[in-house]
């Protein structure tokens, strides 16, 4: 063994790079390009041992891995390809890296699609959905369940302060859901109209807790009270594994002009700085899993109490960070 | 017994015309106004009997009635300064009369600070106080702590559609109160930061149940899984003595547009008519008492199941209209 | 004061007689026999002084009492006739109680069709009502509500053992109301489409407690579960004022024939005498205040654990039996 | 009108001194010697008009007063007693203050075992009673009950830190109550035996809170979680007037060697100083109304949320101060 | 390759038609029969390659499948048959496929004894258990219970509209269990004198929730606010790996003609066709799992939250329709 | 075969023996010395065939298991290291053996620690945290939170009978954690103050229970009322596979003078003896699965509904005894 560092593939600092730019955004797209990479670091490989190619693969990782450490689809798809590389030559190490990178792709490329139709098995014709934010792996499920000929209205909150919920609605109204919009605070009033409460999410916790919107957790908590049942719609590239170590995910505070306009701060305070006026503005919060009735996956619905094992199936037994066995 | 009208007086018609056109308005100035009428009419009546003076009050009650059926402070003034008119001879009635709406009148000008004295009794020095919408009666309350010197903090939650957390904070800035500001889906992460839930209420049922801003009856609710007393500040003109007989209160359905401004719309419709989008507004809604811990009036504090007997000490046994025996 | 026991009146004799023999049933009928019964003791005296007019009130009041110390409606009538007594002559004496006991038969008289328009006035137009058991009280509450013009519909719990939901449903249908026939194991599932659990009562105590007919208790639970809310019809001669001085009431267990056929018991036993095989058969359960919103009486509507305010200003301070001071 | 001081009787002075010096210690004593003193400065008073009558029964209420304002009992007494005084005379007025004393000393000779027969009446054969500190006020119901006949048993909770458990225990065995003693800590446990709690309140607000030993809160919250119900006995005297007006009760830290004696002191900490370890020993702990079932008064049951009903009956409408009208 | 059918063997042809005659019944039976009638294709089977013998096993699995595809233990058996199946010759193939179907029926034919020693384990001696329905999983725990020597009782519901309870006590006196019957409306009155509730599972879901008689869910309700722990012994034929993908399970509407007789019908309606008059007889109802305790299968007790865990580990992660890969 | 007893080495006798004899204690002590004696067993057998070592080895774990069959640790070692023993020479398996054994030491070393370092994470900077008797496991988590230079301070309750907590206060104080002590009794007081409820096990059930120190159970309720999360921390040699199969764990009920001093008995009783007076004392109670969070173990954090995965992973399908097949 030489102390050279192993030989990161330049595709790989590419990739890496768009990432820490934003140029590669978004949980499935940046899964997809960590997959990518992790294969054309395997492809490209010059190593000459198995030891060798295992230490470029794990310098590879870390190089993508510390571009975003908080990103959670980032560390599932190394921890997945990763764990999964078994072989006693490089030509085998080789194959292995690029058939686990493939699957991950190929699953990738259809979770959304076979999560809806699993979340639209949970709709009857004729139901009212009231919904929260914008998922795309939400409306997954109403679209689903559209096209299984299922008659679906919806009950879209508007979701403050960003109103997410237009896009929701326009999303909805386009594929001919009749729709009424309500303020935030109007949810428990309606509530006694709707048959399901359907959320997406940012993360899912080895302890069944659901990171999601600001404004989830509420929601549940009125659900639970209203009789309504809660669905959580969620693609396998949401369940953080580092929370199986009991890491708990630490929830942006976005910028308070989010919240307040200019106009409408000077209204309040006059114009002045004012050290004792604050704006809070959380972008999400914590739902724990009493409050949850459903999780739909691409690989199945689970109780939340019960996701982490999909988890430790997926990504295996918890290590400190994804390259460490 | 003549079948002629009873005579109701210029005044009295002129305040019912002021309140119909939403020239005298506020549940404190209706009730006053309405109270005042009332003694008016007591002191100019020419009726020559007991029975032709006690006809004209009713006619006058009943014209000053009718111009809000659902004002809930009018009724309240209406049956607080009839139930109390006791005599033998047209004298003695209308010193009773004007008696009795002199001292309605002169509870209602210390209702809100006497509240608020009884208000601030249940917070403690250094208490930090969640607020919803804006309420001068709640606020009394925190004005009344800050005189007893004790330091109050507090977090306003905007209160969409209208943002009415933003006079509130205003209100408590200009009073030296720190404040945090939140968007309404930020209630629960912020509940686990707060003492109290304090607010005001637009009516309150013989049934104990509290009619305040939308969004108060969630806010209970999450408050109540996360440990939280929630008091609501209401001066007895809000209680409801139509309630007593079982009426609901009618919950108005306001403008689609403080939702949603017409660009908006735009953006989701794509500016076009459409049948199947709609925007509902409710201004209320209704927290049952199982939710709601304290209801501070200028009579004391109650909890919400035992209001409906202060309706029935200050309003009498509930009668079909405020005028009828 | 002599040692004589105090003179009853025949017909006082002959009312106890009645009630005592089942000829006089019925809550509503009971009470106004007894009320009727002092009014006539009252008339026939011939006490020479206000004392031994006394005398023979209580002890008319006794005679009465012990033909069904359990009746609830029995007490009441005592109670009430008997607290509004005051003069300082026989013949002041004697018009009081007449007056009194006709005061209490003219608000009984009219108090299902009082205590209907207040029950009705929580239903709004096209709402559902869940039904258990037979109550004139509660059906009283839908009564007023068609002749307000709202249409309701209703979901009838059959009631076993005695299926008295099948009379609920015959009056129903005679005034057009939908009905929907379900078994009582199935009320869970149709409180979904449910806006009402209506009930009567059997009884109601000071501390809040509605005793009626087997199955309210698991109704009212489930209904809180369901977010449905709970609503009891009962005049206020179903107020227990015993139980203000702790008394609980005695539960009936009825014949076990009631729940099971001859033939059913052959089947299971083989027709055997059986020690360790018993049918339990209770006649009423006892629903907690907290399971209950409001509880509709012919003088207004109250949360449950108010109704002991009504109580004692119907019935007065409790003391240990109707007749003591 | 002078403005000379009115005058005390020295035998108010007296009786202030005993109870500021704790000669005179105990709800009740306290509350008996409140009433005499105040019988006696009307018996003695040389006042030679009504309002000089009138000013030295407030002076005399005020150095009362002030000699524990904590007291709960002591302010009952005085609000008991000032507000049912009316006269026109120096000598009706000094009548009706004796009576109303006397009144009051009467029903408070009486209270505990009228409110024991009361809250016997819950009790029923062979019940299992769980039990909380010592209070005579809820032994009262349990011998009132083996008075009537009852088989009661016990389960006694020890009580830390002073362990009044085992007061409680002994006189239970003493009128021959079968006892089982537990930790507090066993409590959940063996709420599945019991078929009550039933403990005593050091006072008892205007919210329908009950103020009671440290512990009594915790038990409430876990006998509903059981499903056994809650049964606070307290005579009248414990309820709190000032609480009316939204005060709370201030809750007594005491000294920490009685939750840690000096060698066990030394044993955790070696024997120093440590200013970051501390003992925290509140006397009391304060049960929401929702986790209790019942309180039984000398006046009978309520359930908590009326108690407030009860207090304004006793004590009349708040005010800021006992002696002001 | 040919476009020829693939041969299905007259042995499962006839399998498929006494299941859809209803000849074969029975979910045990049903599951029985299914694992034979593969393994009888397997063995007869004339397939010349690999390919074409796995396209005859798939063309018998649908077969069977289509017969009743509501069965819950139908596509179990298929699933578990034939996710075993692995071999590179028809011989192998052949042999795995016996070997699996035999596993199944080995399985299958000690479940309810293996359930029945599981579930008796958390049964202690003295205990006293209610019964909802009849369930022969259920009887299995009281059963083996008392092989072990412990004494049980049983609170049996009648469980209407067919009323199974009778034959459940018909069971429990023929094995000596002493035996109290109730109506079901008495559930929540005798739950206070249970220390478990136990019943059986038509069917359960990947979400945890228990498909059982109508009137289970409300019974756990009930259960757990009075405290009392919800036992669902359920071998893992009742499993339903369906709902793994969303599917929910069809609730069978049952004849009116089991909840009202003729002549009680003629005594509500008066002997006419009444087009709003309805009598709904769900079958099933749902419970979810957080209102049960534990589900005992013949594999050992688990939460009703990870039962999704076994039924992946039986029947592999969730495809369209059993027979597809 | 012959029908001689297999041969148990003498080193596995005399760890049988030193178990027995409470000389080898402790569940992490015990499971490390079974593990060993296994391997012993493995090291000096003379077996001469697969069947006669496997006989050893049977024999040798029921000879440890029958010394304390109702240690939780004892069948959890026996279990791991025998179900992992495959091999078709005496070799191979004298191999497998000690390596299972040894791999079953090495984890046991080091799960503490890592146990620690997982619990730790759901530790926040500045967080407090209330402790229930003195558990090392717990202890792991607050000692990593602090090495990872997180300030933590802690409520600690002293935990009647035996007062641990004061050797969990002295352990704290010891790393600089402020440390307020407080008796059992004011939890529900201070739990307002504290962010974490932190509790170890001393077993851990398939069904999701926590069986640990009296008390523990009540803690999880109110802590759930006041929304404060309930974290166990537990290795898995506390997870109980008996309890697969249903088994309750054995609650051990203590010495009475744990409870009552010679002298306090004495008070109570007056010195003699009293068959109607009991003292109970159960070291343990049972906290289900609703009421707790979370639980941390070595391998990572579960909802407590899904930790039989775990005991599932580790110690197989669920047997009658740990040394059958």
């Amino acid at each position: 063994m030489t102390t050279e560092e192993p030989a990161v593939a330049p595709a790989v600092a590419e990739t890496a790079a768009d990432i820490a730019a934003m140029r590669t955004r978004g949980a499935a797209t940046i899964a997809d390009a960590v997959a990518e990479a992790l294969a054309t670091q395997a492809r490209v490989s010059e190593a000459d041992g198995v030891e060798a190619f295992r230490a470029e693969l794990r310098a590879a990782a870390q190089r993508l891995y510390e571009t975003r450490p908080t990103a959670v689809s980032l560390p599932n798809a190394l921890r997945y390809v990763l764990r999964g590389i078994d072989g006693e030559t490089v030509t085998a190490l080789r194959t292995a890296t690029i058939d686990r990178a493939e699957q991950f792709q190929a699953d990738l490329a259809q979770a959304q699609s076979r999560l809806g139709e699993i979340g639209a098995n949970r709709l009857r014709d004729g139901d009212v959905v009231m919904t929260h934010c914008h998922s795309t792996d939400a409306l997954a499920c109403i679209e689903s369940a559209l096209a299984d000929g299922k008659a679906i209205e919806a009950i879209v909150k508007e979701t403050r302060p960003r109103k997410q919920g237009h896009i929701t609605a326009s999303d909805l109204r386009e594929w001919g859901v009749p729709v009424t919009l309500i303020v935030d605070n109007a949810a428990r009033r309606y509530l006694d109209d709707a048959d399901h409460v359907l959320v997406g999410a940012d993360a899912i916790t080895a302890d069944g807790s659901v990171i999601n919107k600001i404004g989830t957790s509420g929601l549940a908590v009125m659900a639970r009270e209203r009789g309504v049942p809660v669905m959580v719609a969620a693609q396998t590239i949401k369940l953080h594994p580092d929370t199986m170590t009991g890491h708990s995910v630490e929830i942006e505070l976005r910028d308070e002009r989010e919240v307040l306009t200019e106009s409408e701060s000077v209204e309040i305070l006059g114009g002045e700085d004012d050290p004792e006026f604050s704006v809070a503005n959380p972008a999400f919060d914590v739902t724990p899993p009493r409050h949850v009735d459903a999780i739909v996956t691409e690989h199945g619905q689970f109780p939340p109490e019960s996701i982490v094992t999909l988890m430790r199936d997926l990504f295996g037994e918890p290590t400190g960070r994804p390259w460490e066995p």
